[in-house]
């Protein structure tokens, strides 16, 4: 009796290029896992734990490298992590050239067009890359026996799907994207191969997760426009022989976990110092945020200038601070983009400032504690992203936030469908509305803030955690 | 009776940007005409001559300005030019802030979006005089009786189909589309009012028209997405109780007049120039453009280069020549993609060159002969656009050439769906697929070439000038 045709264990096999945990190789050998801090690795944490299972990701560093052979007890002890080690320059081809260059650019419509991009031999032998790495996903997971539920994680595995298909035709496949996914114009700026190879990839799934619906919807009419396929009335797509379930899982936080993290003393000491350098009379605009050019920073920081110009009488009342964890700063739009962002604050400070107000302060570096401690006293959050799948700060803010806070946020951001409600959206290319939400937010009457802010903690503590996975889980038929 | 119950006179009335010709006012206060050289003066030129009717455009010029009172005839006589001027502020923020600097960017997905567009105050202002304009247009249209058959050209009227409507609501109104559309997707980035306003204002037409497939589908899935609008089973949408058909009308050009404009003794002189200065034994490859960033001059340059690393025996005996008509040389994006011109043509120079061959040429002018002279002689005609509504250089060069050159041409072209067969389609962002068709082309046999040469004259001829408005006008059931 093979493998696929015995009773699903409710084993679930996650794979994803980053894994749940960094581990180090101490000198006698045993391996040392160091928890990540990320969302995904919490829900999948939890997932794995009550289901049992496997983690497959790709080793990241040299000592992840040697202990690529076997598996490893994850952090909980609760299931186990491999780790696939693959040559540097094929993981950088997979990595940088394609899942970061072109994947990511792709999916948050961030190309110059006119230069960007150029699909030269170096982005096609990235792609042969990109290939070879999502082939040896597919090989480890088809090994994988006892059924079990397949949750393959994001961009960087986009031809995972179909190739762990055609090796296990039975399988039962759940794909997950945490981005926005491109519109079916915008996949024009692929080369044919390429476009057909990354739907046809994604198409190998039995069910394809967005966090939000307009994602969803573009995946869809990109099938349809690209390659033809029909949807029938449940929004899934019929492709060779089989039923692609299309649906959208919006991820939460672990509210319970934040919560204790953003109550300790070294957090406390953090808003005490914050709650100091303000002063009492002084509101903060605050906004968190991976320095990535899709968040948006420059034209948050264009309407901060519309707003004190609008509004003169908030001039020294009134302190925008972003703290921006610096990110891929090997690639050039990165760079490009940090140096905007700081002529975008210097031009405020240079217009705005005074000698004892300094309006805009940027800060560069990953300070979780810092940031936890900003989400409980901003008075406005900008959350501005041109394009996010979901953004987790329009979820961390608000939860934590002990001052009625105002959240400003991107209709473009996957979270606005669950906030939209409280929160003020703004059209993120819109300067102007986004200086006015920002001076709406800091005007507005207590009572609507309260009001507003209890709606965006209803908001989040309605989506549990847990129902992440279980809903893709049901939708696998695995429920 | 009013003027909508009378019967329609086949009357036609001509709504553009830029009129069919320019004028100017002599001492004496006669006003002379220039006939424009544009494919559209041709065809519309031709509809107005036998149908009879008025073109109405906006004054470019302080002459036109002077002229815009009363009515002017056309330079054939046949029929009426009317002109209208704005305060030049206004005109400015209409075609200059709002048609060129957003409208085109986005239809060509031209944007840097991590920092462009930003819809500030000058922007907003900008939409304002947009809409006047196109109000003064809708104003004027609405005065004209008889019921005559509306044609409204262009993004820069795209408010004008509804605003006219709300005038005449019995109105028989087409609107074309000379662009691509936007995608669905990529419309997020307009704010929601104009993003709104741009789908009603051409919802208000009875017909919209585009040069290819793609760009209607563009449309009919944006007006699903952000207007809820259904399709039925011909492609039309539902609005306002209305039918508004969505069609494909490739526009087409002139034969007979581009030939003679071809043969004339100067082309003769220029051509005999041209081969002089090839000599006998270098083939061509030719590129004819308005220097646009949508064109893709870059990439083009890029893989020549990659053509001549990939075929060395090539070097010396191949010359690429870019025949490039500087243009809205006042936007900064057009002046910065100059330079990334330059630089693209120098790299290929200086790593390819040699003190007897320089293997690129940028000639920067308006030069009409010039460039018929390059379509009668061209091996290779690399017409490789990001996003293009049609591209007419993609017929008028295979129908003049006179050495069975061959056509490298974007799938993102309008004019790859009549002309695919006989061209080498390439996907315009793959420089190593753009660089095997140019290799490819070189190398072919010459049977090869004649056939594919025959069938791009034979899908020029096939297609008459005339047909494009008269198919208009049979979808407006005026036929």
């Amino acid at each position: 009796m093979s493998g696929a045709m015995e009773a699903p264990t409710g084993r679930i096999v996650v794979a994803s290029n980053r894994g749940p945990a960094s581990f180090a190789v101490e000198d006698d050998g045993t391996v040392v896992a160091r928890p990540g801090a990320g969302g995904l690795a919490t829900v999948l944490d939890g997932a794995l734990a009550s289901h049992g299972g496997l983690w497959i990701a790709a080793a990241m560093t040299e000592d992840e490298r040697r202990a690529a052979d076997g598996t490893i007890p994850a952090p909980s002890g609760r299931y186990d992590v491999r780790l696939l080690a693959f040559d540097p320059a094929v993981y950088d081809g997979f990595y940088n050239g394609i899942a970061n260059r072109v994947l990511w650019f792709l999916h948050h419509l961030l190309w110059d067009t006119p230069t960007s991009p150029s699909f030269g031999a170096e982005t096609w032998s990235a792609w042969e890359a990109y290939r070879t790495v999502n082939g040896a996903f597919a090989d480890v997971l088809a090994g994988e026996g006892d059924d079990p539920a397949f949750l393959v994680q994001d961009y960087h595995l986009s031809l995972v799907p179909a190739m762990l298909r055609s090796r296990r035709p039975e399988a039962s496949i759940a794909w997950f994207s945490h981005t926005p996914f491109a519109g079916a114009h915008d996949l024009r700026i692929l080369p044919e191969p390429m476009r057909r190879a990354l739907l046809e990839g994604l198409l190998g799934a039995d069910v394809v997760g967005f966090h939000a619906e307009p994602w969803a919807a573009n995946f869809r009419e990109a099938c349809r426009t690209h390659l033809g396929t029909e949807v029938d009335d449940r929004g899934a797509i019929r492709w060779e022989g089989r039923r692609v379930s299309v649906g959208v899982f919006p991820i939460s936080i672990d509210t319970e976990g934040l919560s204790r993290l953003a109550g300790t003393p070294e957090v406390d000491a953090r808003l005490a110092e914050l709650d100091g350098d303000l002063g009492p009379d002084v509101r903060l605009v605050l906004r968190v945020d991976r320095l990535e050019p899709s968040k948006n920073v420059v034209r948050g920081l264009e309407a901060f200038a519309l707003f004190l110009d609008a509004r003169p009488r908030w001039r020294g009342r009134v302190r925008f601070l972003a703290l921006l964890n610096p990110s891929r700063e090997a690639v050039p739009e990165y760079r490009a983009y940090l140096e905007a962002c700081r002529e975008a604050a210097r031009a405020v400070d240079e217009r705005f400032g005074t000698e004892t107000w300094h309006p805009v302060e940027l800060r560069l570096r990953d300070d979780r504690d810092g940031s936890l401690a900003g989400y409980r006293r901003f008075d406005v959050l900008v959350v501005n992203p041109t394009f996010d799948g979901m953004n987790l700060v329009a979820k961390e803010g608000p939860w934590l936030n002990e001052r009625d806070g105002v959240l400003v946020l991107s209709t473009n951001a996957g979270a606005a469908t669950e906030l939209g409600e409280g929160a003020l959206l703004v059209d993120p290319f819109d300067v102007r509305a986004t200086a006015e939400a920002i001076g709406r937010a800091l005007d507005m009457a207590p009572e609507e803030r309260a009001r507003r802010a209890g709606q965006l903690r209803d908001a989040v503590a309605a989506n549990r955690l847990e129902g992440w996975v279980s809903a893709q889980l049901r939708a696998l038929g695995r429920g």
